[in-house]
């Protein structure tokens, strides 16, 4: 009973746990030349999934090396795995993301288990 | 002038700037078996690298699905390249880091070039 109370609290005053958040890392493989247009995409798909619940923030990582294996990584933070997949599904449904050609994405979920 | 009275003003003080942080992340390949083990070497290079001039913090984060390409990505953020790759260099004549054996790692510099 407990937890449904503070889960509704949660939702009701956006309070959000630091434990129970969850990070999506996505590393993409870029080919050349598609750099700009993967940028352009996930600004599309940030849009969309910003306005999802459970939605944190999001930050999009640049290599500084331009022979980087991953020359784009986003890392985002969702209040739990349910959240993240339930937008994720109504993004697909909605085609809002469509990747350009040859790009491959890694997207995972993390928690932090060791820090500073 | 002005710039370089506020480099010596954040060395003196330790201020840095949200636009000069790198940020490293290295998406680890683990081997089935051999997770306990990478975070021991993890900890390791942490306690090492902490000391180094320039380091801000890292997160070592790991995988919700076991079955992730991903099994671990550490990320860390660092005053700047040079201060980076001057204690990975340190570390390396040290010896203190030794990844365990078939574990794969993608180290790379990234800055955040969109965010919320």
């Amino acid at each position: 009973m407990k937890s449904v109370l503070f889960a509704a609290t949660a939702v009701l005053f956006g309070i959000s746990s630091a434990n129970a958040d969850v990070t999506l890392i996505n590393a993409f493989e870029v080919p050349e030349g598609q750099r700009d247009a993967t940028i352009d995409a996930w600004e599309q798909a940030r849009a969309f999934l910003s306005q999802q619940p459970g939605y944190i923030d999001t930050a999009l990582h640049g290599a500084l090396a331009p022979d980087a294996r991953f020359e784009l990584v986003n890392i985002a933070r969702w209040e739990s795995p349910a959240a993240f997949q339930t937008a994720i599904a109504a993004m697909q449904e909605a085609g809002v993301f469509r990747p350009p050609e040859g790009v491959f994405a890694n997207p995972a979920l993390y928690t932090v288990i060791a820090s500073d």
